[in-house]
């Protein structure tokens, strides 16, 4: 059932629906790591119902929004999410596939390029019951090649192409951004606590930027006592004040 | 001067020179990150004064070591100090250089090939007076490409080459690494504090290994208060009680 949830920044709200992906921390962080400024046009790719394009506006990292989504009902709570904030002049959302990107937008034209993708390679046991969810959770309509090869397309030189995902894929998401002239300038590990393994890694990569990558310190999730950390809560308070469960 | 320090670990020693490079945290760090086994055999490039086949003989992390380094002052200490414990039967020290490391040793017989390399490309500022030091720092008489081309070339089909770095040379490393199909496996971050940017990464890749990377939890030297922090304590306690400076 679709409902629509409070951000707690700008009085903006989201619609979601439980059947569907709901985002996540990803999210969050990733809009968290942009480094946008108030003139950036920002394309997000498998914008799902639009959350990043909508947390960067709200945190002021952009001005010209667009969201480009493939499934059909995460498009419509996307657009309609957009209007509820009165966010139409800003925030465009385009229904299309993101293999295809590169012909659906215009080239060169992005400062900042996000995509939260799917993570997994994996598609086993899937049922047709969890297609929505899995279709943004597993390789299913994209891979990594077809996100980091559109991206580069997309944004222009010497602009910032960013992303979240999982660790364990690193390797191949550096050589992939490599391969299409995303230099790696800015790494983000995330650990859940300080004694365990990251499970997420943020990056920023530069069109056409010289091979030198700063690496940040650990962003760590937890305390010892399962509570959020002090910059977790920073970054959340910016947010909203409650996280949603991934559906 | 030379002096002789204890390693503290089985009795042994090595010698050491204040006017040349001195084995510092990362070797010892290195050393505790190979995952060697009783029967490896074992080059490290660049070995200085043997400090790495040393420390790895002591853990038991292999049997027969090479030891390859091109500058004759530390050859001659590390032959010095192999004699010294009684090792000439495991270590043997080879005076060669990176570059034609695969033409000096066997090719593809390694089980591990580990490397401590220079870690700065920038040479602006050297004296003459530095010289030795900096042949150890400084990309002078080789690169990344040559310590990976080679190290390729002579570690066998699904062993293990071990690389510590900077962090802020991670996406060229990781470039090269896949681009000499050895494929990076295990990756740690070295944090001075929790709350600081890396300063050093400890990688595993396997020849000819699949795709995917298990990045381990972080690596903290100093608590907030600026002791050690425990697990360098234990690898420490393992090795020596006294950290010996860089000279």
């Amino acid at each position: 059932m679709e409902r629509i949830d409070d951000l707690q920044i700008k009085g903006y709200k989201i619609i979601q629906d439980n059947r569907y992906f709901c985002f996540g921390m990803d999210a969050v962080l990733l809009s968290d790591f942009v480094r946008g400024k108030k003139s950036a046009k920002i394309l997000d790719m498998g914008t799902g119902t639009g959350i990043i394009p909508i947390l960067l506006e709200a945190k002021e990292k952009g001005t010209e929004f667009v969201g480009l989504e493939i499934q059909e009902e995460s498009v419509s709570m996307a657009k309609r999410s957009v209007i509820l904030n009165g966010l139409e002049d800003r925030i465009q959302i385009v229904h299309g596939d993101i293999k295809e990107a590169s012909k659906l937008l215009k080239q060169n034209i992005f400062d900042i390029v996000t995509c939260n993708p799917p993570y997994m390679t994996n598609q086993h046991g899937l049922t047709n019951a969890e297609k929505a969810k899995s279709i943004a959770r597993h390789e299913i309509l994209c891979t990594l090649d077809d996100v980091i090869r559109e991206g580069a397309k997309l944004v222009k030189e010497r602009g910032s192409f960013y992303l979240i995902h999982r660790p364990f894929r690193l390797a191949e998401i550096i050589g992939k951004l490599l391969q299409y002239r995303l230099e790696p300038k800015r790494m983000r590990l995330v650990y859940p606590y300080i004694d365990r393994e990251p499970n997420m890694v943020l990056i920023e990569a530069v069109k056409g930027g010289n091979s030198m990558i700063k690496i940040e310190p650990p962003l760590i999730v937890y305390e010892e006592d399962g509570k959020y950390t002090k910059e977790i809560f920073d970054i959340y308070q910016m947010d909203f004040a409650e996280k949603k469960e991934e559906g």
